[in-house]
């Protein structure tokens, strides 16, 4: 299964708003096939292992991360391929939480008489669909906080002004967690402020739409987010009717970027799932201004700490415990 | 030389105030012998390498990380020991700061005939003295800042109210930065509001000396920093003033441990030659108490990143180039 999740993970970027999914089949105890979901559209993890199968798959074992999914979608059913295929048994690490799916794969493998294990190291494929688990629980999109602040909490020396805090590395970090997100978001102030690309300019892949937070007629005609259609501007500021909007759009993961107003009120309706901060090497003092403008502590736990050039990247989470 | 150097670093925390210094002899290509300056008042690093030698010492070459002194302080001066010896060259890292040294013990090998080369692996030897570089070239004691601070920059839920920010890994950190410096510094606030030890409870050392700077008459007489002789109460608030008190008394280093004012004032005076910072997993939000009021931003370098339990401990410098 660990090989089946490191498979998995090739498909990073490349499958969203899908899961990403590995597939290994096993017989007498040799791996004898293995696959992974490759891009949006494309067969899934364990169509690609039948397929890549140069043995006799009667009798053998399938270990997916990721329950088989029973449904017509951009591709058949996987259940009747794997029961076609003649699989004996079948391991699954988690349970697909999308409503279509969600235990019914597996109920329609177990009726066709072959033997199902589930739960092998289900966290941690939880943990590399955090998105897509999030989005079909929750029923909002997977939210990552992304701020650059001083030593000293602050997010730009005043106001109205803005030097950029972190060095060239943190950008291109930027833009590779952008690549990993579907959606984008700032607040129209930051827009009118910097005139940001929020694209990819440093990394390949596909561009997150960008949700502009604000009112309309305030953001200059020729500012850079209007480069093509890829944007929607939001001039409600009620958070929850946004996340249902976006949850109806399909949208499974949005990257808050600011600025202050936005990271605060993320914060207080309790809407962030991750954080990602950059610390620069500045202490700028009391007259600039601060991260966010929340009245109660938010206790988090930080998952992993890495010097990024001069800077300092951190990746954290919520810290349930408390 | 690198031998030598990590030979130094063995002195540290029980050379105070003296330099940490590491010494080797070698001759026709061999290492003959080596030693260390072990602890205060003891003999120096070039003594111990010429009691420890087993050979014949004429004609071989002394490697030291610092010039030998020339002096007679709490041991005769090593000049004269080496000249006597028949050493035929000295290496030197780094020349002695001190005003009874700098240059005139290298000065006294050279009139006895002796081959000097100075400078080699120059910077590594005055980082590994930071403290006694610094006292004896900037005529100050060397200051290092310890703060706990929240991701967005606060030091305490609000000014009157303290929480510890961060575990019992940063509480053993801060006892072994204590350990590393001749005097630690609070303000009298800190005292009042926290009590605290400001010792050593869970690692080995002397104790540095407790510096506080406020009034006396407010702090209670059951307070800990009273358990012994081992501390100071400055009540005018003029650092540059207190700076010269501290180096007339030979304090090599100061630990700044806070509070808001005291940090502030340390930096608005840019008397902070090294920060220790500790990040909690923590957002306080705006009503908890800021870092600093300083006014004008301070650049500074990060030199190390770490986890330390469910906290971060980075360690800065001063931007020089900035």
């Amino acid at each position: 299964m660990r090989r089946a999740l490191r498979l998995a993970e090739k498909g990073m970027c490349h499958v969203l708003p899908n899961p990403m999914v590995g597939a290994i089949i096993v017989k007498n105890g040799e791996r004898i096939s293995e696959g992974f979901h490759e891009k949006f559209g494309g067969d899934h993890a364990e169509i690609v292992a039948l397929k890549n199968c140069k043995e006799s798959i009667e009798g053998a074992t399938l270990y997916v991360t990721l329950e088989p999914c029973c449904h017509q979608g951009k591709t058949p059913p996987c259940t009747e391929a794997i029961i076609k295929a003649g699989i004996k048994k079948v391991v699954i690490a988690s349970l697909d939480p999308s409503d279509k799916v969600n235990g019914k794969g597996m109920e329609k493998l177990k009726e066709a008489g072959i033997e199902i294990e589930l739960g092998l190291l289900k966290e941690v494929a939880e943990e590399l669909n955090e998105q897509f688990y999030t989005f079909h629980k929750k029923k909002r999109p997977f939210i990552s906080l992304k701020a650059a602040l001083s030593i000293d909490g602050k997010i730009s020396v005043s106001k109205n002004e803005r030097i950029f805090l972190t060095g060239e590395r943190a950008k291109k970090m930027t833009e590779i967690l952008r690549s990993r997100h579907q959606g984008i978001l700032v607040g129209s102030g930051t827009i009118i402020t910097d005139n940001p690309n929020l694209g990819l300019t440093m990394v390949e892949g596909k561009e997150p739409l960008r949700i502009i937070l604000g009112k309309e007629s305030k953001i200059k005609n020729d500012s850079k987010i209007f480069r093509d259609e890829n944007f929607l501007i939001i001039e409600n500021s009620n958070l929850k009717e946004l996340m249902n909007h976006c949850y109806e759009m399909g949208i499974l993961s949005i990257l808050v970027e600011g600025g202050h107003e936005i990271f605060s009120s993320f914060i207080k309706e309790n809407f962030v799932d991750r954080y990602y901060f950059y610390l620069a090497p500045q202490i700028l003092g009391q007259e600039a201004l601060d991260f966010t403008n929340i009245e109660s502590p938010v206790s988090l736990k930080f998952e992993s700490v890495q010097k990024l050039g001069a800077d300092i990247f951190i990746s954290a989470v919520k810290n349930e415990h408390n």
